[in-house]
This record gives C-alpha cells, structure tokens and sequence, in this order.
C-alpha cells in the first residue's frame, strides 16, 4: 500500500480460530503472523483458542513482537467429531468464541480452517442469517476455459438437504458474490443438472428450475462441462451434490497429475520428458490451489465468516484472513441485503 | 475361440438399436458387423431401426455377407427428446422395439447407444423389474489405484429421485455384479457421503446408512478419494449425485489433459518433453475410454440391457454388444435373483 499506515483502529480485525484444521495451532498462528507481517496496515488478527498454546507457537514462530490479540477459548472441536453436534457439546470451543467476537461487533469477520459442520453451525447461530435467506451456503471457487477463468459453485457443503427456496437464496447470494469477486456486471447463473432441458433431473432441480427461471440471468440448466468451459459464472446445487462433486473432482484431479508423474516414471525416455513438464504441471497445480485464496465464505450469514480448507497450511490462512479484509471491504454485505430487498425475485425469498 | 464353431442356434442373440446414439445408424451398424466378423461363433447381432437406412448402412460398410438379421422399427428417438415421455409417445421406436424383443425372448439380452433415459422407461416397461427391486440402477465403471483396478458405482444416473430402500438394493444388485465382473468373492460396498461417520451426509444418505449396515460386507460411508484409492469395490449413490459427479470428473480428467497439453505447448524445452511424454498420455487415455467396455448394464431389470455412450463409435459399440453377451453367459441375473432370495437383506428388500 502508498498510503501511510493505518491507525490501528481503522484496521479490520478478523478472529482466527487458532485451534481447527488439521494442523493447528501450528500452521494457524505461523498463517496469522504472516498476515499480521505483510497486511499488519489493513488487518489485525485476532487468535481464538487456548491462551498458552497461542502464546508458545507464536514465541516459537518467533511472532512476539507483533503483539498479537489472544481471545481466550477452554475447549477446541476435532475435525472428525460431528459437526451441530459438538457445537452444541462446546460452547466454548475457539470457533464458537471466534464467532461470538462477530456478534458482539468485536471483530469484522472470522476464519476458520476448522471442524465445517461445526463452523456452519456456529455462524448461524452467534451470526446468525441474513433475513431473507433460510438456509446458508458455501462458495467456492472453480476453474474455467473462459472468461472470466473462474466460476462460482454453491452450495459445496453447508446444507447438504435443500428445499427449491434454498437453491433460489443460493442464486441469488451467489449472483452478488459474482459481481464483486469476478467483477462481471451481470453474472450468469446456472443451475446444476444432468441434462439440459427443464424436466430433467430429480424432483429438486425440476422445481428448482422452475422457481430460477424468475431471475433474468438465469442460464438453465447446466453439467459438469459447461461449467468447466465457463458457459456461467455461478452454479447452484444443494450442498450433498456439490461437495461430493467437488471432493471427487478434486481427487481426479490429484490422481490425474500422479498416474501422470508414474508414466512419466515407466520409460527413459519420458522420463526426460517429466522432468522438462515438472515447471508446467507446477503452475497447473497453482491453478487449482485452495490456499491462493485461503477459503470460502459462508453467505446467507450476517457477516463474514470464511471457512479454510482443513489442510491449510501458514500460507492458505494468511490468504483466508486476507481474503475475510477483501470481503469486508469489499461491502459484499450491503449489497447481498440490497439485492434482496430490492430484485423481484425478493417476493419469492420471502415466501 | 479354441472350440469348434457354435451352430447358429447356440450363439447369444443381441438386439443392438440401430437409431440410437450421435453417430447412428452408421456407428452402430460398423460395430455390429465388427462383433458379427469376430465374435461371430458366440453371437449373433440383431439390428433393430429402419429396414432401408439399415440395410443401406451394410451395404456401405460392405458386411452383406455377414448376413446380420434386421427387425424393422418405424420410429425413433432422438438423443435430446426427453426420456421418458418420448419412450411414450413412440411406442414403435427402435429401442421400444428392441426390449420388446428381450421381453419376447426373441433375442438373450439388448445394447443401445440411444437416449439413456428412454432406454431406462423402455427396459422397465418391456422387459421389466427383477422380484425384490423397486427401480433400476445403471452400473458404471470408475478405475482405481487399488485392486481390483476398478470399482463399480451404481446408480450413475438412471433413478434420479431415490429411497433408502433404493439404495439398499442398488448395494445387493452391485455386490453381486462386482462378484462377477471384479471376480472377487466378498466385494466390499460403500455408501457415497461427504464425511465417514455415519452421522454425515443428507437424509438419503443417513438412512440409506442405517439400512446398509445390515449387509455384511457393508464398509460404510466412502468419499471420492477413497473410491479412487480402491477402498470399496461397489460404491451406492442415487442417480442424481452419481451421474452429477461422474460427469464432472469426466470433464475435470479431459480439462487436466488438455491443459498438460497446453501447457506443455508453452515453452520449447517442455514441447520437447511433451512430445517424448506421448505414448505415455495415450496409455493413460486408454485406461479412461469407455469404449473398452462399450456401456454399462441398466442392473434390476429382468435380462440384460446395455447403455452405451451416446458418443460410442464402432469399437464401443462393437465392445458393448460383447459385453452383453458376456453377462449373459455369467449367469449375473440368475445369480442376482438368487442373492436376493438369499441374503438376510432379502427381508429388507421385500419390506
């Protein structure tokens, strides 16, 4: 940034759960002391968990000096536990302090590499909903062939039992994330299907469609390889579909690139070959890496919860904090409570 | 073959649609009459669609002397129309007439590369559910990185709004059909969900759960990655989720694939390795292509139907009629039959 410092009251301050993911605290206190070191004008980190392990990660990342918030949190939920479930057991785990700071307007917005159950759980109900949306979902990201080069997928996994309604709010929460994050004036939105006419799919889609068709970008129906192509710039499913697809995806993808990497291995000859691709297959798995933007929102709450992929590492978390500032500045917040009051489609929001 | 030839009476009878499939009638009959010239002593094709266009076809691609029996169908269904409602209203399309002939026990078994969901409402109506099955499942192939080096996956998309109930028999009609195609005496089955405890997923998916636990071999919920590491050998879903995330990771594999293509196309150094990397990426390819099998088997249905790709060629198409006559000579629907008169489950599926 040019412009000189901020004071430390104009920074956006976004609670960290430093006790969830599956290398936390480590990774989690390493993340938020790079983001305090490099964006410490824009944001301030706020670490949610137990004060004593904050306080040993951070004296052996050597982050003292930052003078890091701790926000003190007795217990901490486990990736594997049930996700409402052990909310509801844990009300002080770190995600449920982390997300009370948002409710009490102590901080700007929460990230989390943590439990996603349990942080859906825990948004709704210390955040709580946008009015207008009943049920909330979460936003990824996934690459194209077009322009732009990403699109929006949603739900990947916040509600996996969706009514019509649901994939209608998810349409629209996804249409103005669009707008701002691919900065595209009328994003297109598809609705997940397998095939392309109206009556196709199961109950769900067909009623769905049926209820999107009220929104003037609506698409229609789209598969797998329209979206991939970027024939739209968002697409609704319910979170069962998406986040099975996308894991499934994901894993594809991964095995891909290693049968890749073993055949490359099986002759000399390609072998030479492997080792000239190694700086291109490095830059096609930039590509597809979650840690460049550190996580997905959950929209449909009332405010900015982002929550991390469980693997991150220090980098994906200081992108998941920096990408909770964009999102605050970014003033999607306003306009997702403007969209729904003021698009026709808000009579059926509200039905 | 190392047998003397079978008297005509003994070959296995497949009535193939002619009309079905994106390269129909051309296409289908290529691979007719390449599965009549080299499996000719074990089956016998019979083309079913318009006598004229059909005939003209052998003409062209010179296999008059093959002699392949035709039944003439007046109509046909295009692979756009919508499936059930088009199977309807022609009741004398090609693949109407072809599972009558199933039904009539005029041919063992029927393939068609045609209109997936026609074929599903025409093999359910003409040739009917086997005792003990609600709906029927289409039971695809999915490579993994284990042994066997591949798993099943049912439904990839013929029921698309399932029950518990479904899914409980999707399980017994995989696990016999893994017993014989993986040739592996206690195929382990897996229910698709998006976390392993049984707690997770939709409401499908948890009761489906709770019902699939009284199956012995039942191994619990399975995500993509361990489908694709090998961890189950049948693997249950409902036809929405299956054929979503099968289509997806079709276009996922086919995108990393040409953009290791393109990206190696970057640099002169990685032309170079990507040239030498070739055959590499063909065998890859190979392993990938549904044309090895040629379609996959339509499970609950009484006989053997195969749907192929709507994209099958001549190899495919060739693959798939062999294919059917291989379960045919399995014994799979007897086997299927038996399991379901069999198993403790059997009270479960009757229920």
């Amino acid at each position: 940034m040019e412009s000189t410092p901020a004071s430390p009251s104009d920074r956006i301050r976004i609670a960290v759960d430093g006790m969830g993911g599956d290398d936390a605290p480590a990774a989690i206190v390493a993340g938020a002391i790079e983001a305090a070191d490099i964006y410490g004008d824009r944001l301030a980190p706020v670490l949610v968990g137990r004060e004593d392990r904050l306080r040993e990660e951070i004296r052996r990342a050597g982050g003292e000096s930052l003078n890091l918030e701790i926000v003190h949190a007795n217990q901490e939920i486990g990736m594997e536990e049930s996700g409402a479930g052990s909310y509801r057991k844990k009300r002080d785990s770190s995600l449920a302090v982390a997300t009370r700071l948002v409710r009490e307007r102590r901080v700007d917005g929460v990230f989390s590499a943590g439990n996603t159950g349990a942080m859906v759980a825990a948004s709704l109900l210390n955040i709580g909903r946008i009015p207008g949306v009943n049920r909330p979902a979460l936003a990824t990201l996934i690459p194209t062939s077009g322009s732009p080069a990403w699109a929006i997928m949603l739900d990947a996994g916040a509600t996996a039992d969706c009514k019509p309604l649901n994939l209608f709010q998810f349409a629209v929460l996804g249409e103005v994330y669009a707008r701002i994050l691919l900065d595209t004036e009328r994003p297109r939105v598809g609705l997940l299907n397998i095939g392309e006419e109206s009556s196709k799919g199961n109950e769900l889609a067909q009623e769905s469609h049926e209820l999107l068709k009220k929104r003037a970008n609506f698409v229609g129906n789209v598969e797998g390889r329209d979206v991939l192509a970027g024939k739209t710039d968002v697409v609704v499913t319910d979170g069962f579909t998406g986040n099975v697809m996308l894991k499934f995806a994901e894993s594809v993808w991964a095995w891909t690139l290693s049968m890749v990497k073993a055949e490359v291995g099986e002759h000399v000859l390609a072998k030479v070959g492997g080792l000239l691709l190694k700086p291109s297959l490095k830059r096609l798995k930039d590509r597809m890496d979650y840690s460049e933007y550190g996580g997905a929102p959950l929209l449909g709450v009332n405010g900015i919860s982002i929550i991390g992929h469980g693997r991150s590492n220090a980098k994906a978390v200081r992108n998941g904090i920096r990408f909770a500032v964009d999102l605050v500045e970014s003033g999607l917040m306003e306009e997702i409570r403007a969209e729904l009051e003021r698009d026709q489609g808000g009579k059926v929001v509200n039905s």
